[in-house]
């Protein structure tokens, strides 16, 4: 399932479920409309930590810059990332309970000191916004995203 | 802070914090009053994921049967271990944030299909019940626990 | 309602009404899945506890080791179980409310000390967990079991 | 524990710990305030179902009219005592966890179809309304008591 | 809307809006089968305090004796009763806004100490559990009433 | 307890019990210190809605345009007041019980259409804002006051 | 989007998205039924605050007297209207997320001391209170307005 | 209140009231140890927003990288910053109501799309992670810091 868009990465997306495809889909379509790299898995930190682990640091060795994890229920997987690298991590928290994504939400969210998570709102406006983040995050060294920035948030007000 | 009860270690149990140790103590107490030996150690899976996964595989090869898992916050700790071993592992929501055990219960008990945590009570209670819970599993074939659990069943009636 | 799958009974799932059958069926899938042998039946805590005890202590004669029981609303039968038994008890909060499962997950969970339930997720994805974590039990004493659970969370993995 | 007050007892106060006294002693305050006799006992629906079953039935033959149940965390007692009788139930939300009572309302309230527990108000406010709801129950054929729920209305308009 | 069913008015019950009959049809289905005699109204505590009060005071003359209110919401309606009338009031959350009846169920139950209301569960299954708990209260002087409910009880162990 | 201010009163501010006078009493400043005369009275909708009733007609009849109704619990007092007024009622969710003012903010805030409430933030805050949002309201004819509340504004952002 | 209905504006209907127009279209019914003024906006205060802020500006200025806000999510709404304007503002807390309202709710609701917002119900039925508050606040010097609120509430009672 | 540290500011401490300081200060002393230069102001996107905005802009163009911001109750800043700025802002959810902090953590996550928050957890633990997370970004082009941040985390897994 893992996908290289381009040669240099700059955003690994991570997300526990093959299920949790079509929500974090919407940050895929972000980061290509700001034309920022990335690679993607599926992969789960509770039924696979061992391969999450590996996908963080194969990652993080190709140069990634910023880490989006998507999670439902017991949402482990952005604080696996976190406890596994320096680098952003961003939680997305998905619904994948009748909770109606409260459980995710703290399961992120609520980190100890020492290994924060950025996490956005539930569902499909947090996976939106974790792209924004992310090149938010990235135009800070990157003049060109930057100006698409600033148009994207012209473009907003209309 | 390890500290190995007696030679043959039949439960591990594992805090995600220092500071989870008077609460966790309960825990203690219940498994000395059934005569079983445990191993315990505070380990974090979010500060310190090798050492934590360490201590769960060292812990298991000693022969270990039953792991009790306690942590506040987003309580990734209880779900790791059940990521990294087939043993039963109960895990004890604490509170350590103002949402009085909210996040730590759901983290906990939120797991997502294929790798159960057997989750107790908040706090306190939670953290007696895990010894319990622990006696009553070891009990399935030790007679002699099986008479103490009888023993303890008839004392509480009182 | 009651069914007996094998000679020796391994577990004993109970559930509060007959309308907790379908989402119950996972753990009977699992099982079957795992070759534990088991019984099962409806009897509610609340609408006739005489017949739900007998059931209890009938199953235990037989040798039963692990009892699983799921309820909706106030789940009062895994609690119930816990107090008619020493055997490890799992508790599946199930939804038959409009409050998500809350008012049947703090039901079950909330326990007080010395009469532990092991409780699991909401719903489906509870009801597997709660048969995987009566193998894991049961895998103590049982090689071929240890095995299988050993192949499960490897094909997991995938 | 247990304490007969006058000769004929109407009332049943049972609660799940003796730690729930102080909070409950507010419905003894009401009821000897309406001169309602009424014996009372500490029982756990968890811990001793036998004995707490058996003063059920022996309140009731001694001619009990209305059973008041208090109790903490999984609320069991309110609806074990509802499950044995045909009297009215009365359950009271007491506070014994983090949880500030959700745990014990849910418990006590979401009841299923077919076994009713008449739910009042969280902790020393539901004590004081229980006895008031089982004087109003007692009242519909007891003029002196209908006399004194008129008074006590008046006197509660200063 | 009124509509009296039998001469002799034994339980009157209320509904804070037209759109609340459906639900509360199974509270007269209830009433009905133990031959229960009562009366109904819609009639919002809010909207019209004035004749809301006059339907409680009539049925009150008429000897009414038990009064089941359900209500959605910010359900006053139960309250508004109890503060009316010294007979037992049954409160029954109903499903009226996205909040799943957690703001019926908090309206009605936490009520001041000295203004009981007995609270039963959300929606259609408190709706039947009113039914049932009046049958109960009405049963201690009707010895036929207390015959039918031990029927009914034996019917339900089914 | 009444009081009145001035000879014109304006505002009429009413409380459910007097244990509420407290955190009224920062609404009382507010208004003082805008110059808005007003009246005030402990009265609970649930023990005394005659003399509630009473008090509210009384100062409408006086010329009060605005009622602020601070209540804790299952709090009817605003929802009462909107109810037989048709000046702008204000509802200040009031902390009476351990679930923190949940109970009185869904009770004040989830009125039903046809009903209105103005809703403020639980306790002290809301207390204050009571205040204001009466100052603003009566501003719209009052030209001292809406410099006053220009002055207000202004001085905050200091 | 920006529709004047008559010359004298009296209420600024401010909406953060253009897809909480439906829920919000009962505002603009009840305002029409009272033969109230209005001018209506979609306009992010996230989004575009300086468009928002205009809007508040231009509006204030042609002698609105209300400003009505129904937002979502993170509903800044109408917090960001009653910081830049000392008209009275009611808020509506719209359902734009899987948490039922909860969300926008609590953001709406819990104003710092200083700027309040009168918040109503979630939904439809705040968004009809939302148009009578703003009758009920209009009619303090308007005695046609007065009769009208008469006349309907007097409707209701039907 | 406004502090400058150093002569080229990394990042901008904001916060809501003057009372968030001591919490807030973890985020200065995380800044501190990390030796990343930072300019704080105490100021209210509700009381005044012109000058919370002009900080905002002023910092942006002494070249200020990331704006944390900390606030309670209806917490509107951190989504008031981003919606001035694009820039990635860190929101931090503080304790400034009997909520516990679930009314500013909903306010802070809860953002719509388009407009990104990165919210960390609720309190001291999230103002102490803010710091972190804010240095794992500005990491991204600074070896120096980068290798601090692999130091911290080694220092943790003691």
């Amino acid at each position: 399932m893992k996908k290289v868009k381009k040669k240099k990465v700059q955003v690994l997306i991570l997300m526990g479920s093959k299920s949790d495809q079509e929500v974090m889909s919407h940050t895929e379509k972000v980061l290509e409309d700001f034309g920022i790299s990335f690679e993607k898995a599926a992969s789960s930190a509770h039924r696979n930590p061992e391969r999450t682990k590996k996908i963080i640091q194969t990652s993080t060795k190709k140069g990634t810059k910023v880490i989006i994890a998507g999670a439902g229920l017991s949402a482990a997987l952005p604080g696996f990332v976190a406890s596994h690298t320096n680098l952003p991590v961003i939680g997305v928290p998905l619904i994948s309970s009748p909770l109606s994504g409260l459980d995710s939400l703290l399961s992120i969210m609520q980190m100890p000191s020492g290994v924060p998570v950025a996490t956005v709102a539930i569902g499909k406006a947090g996976a939106k916004n974790a792209g924004i983040l992310a090149a938010q995050i990235l135009s800070l060294t990157d003049k060109r995203l930057k100006r698409k920035l600033a148009q994207f948030k012209k473009s907003q007000k209309k």
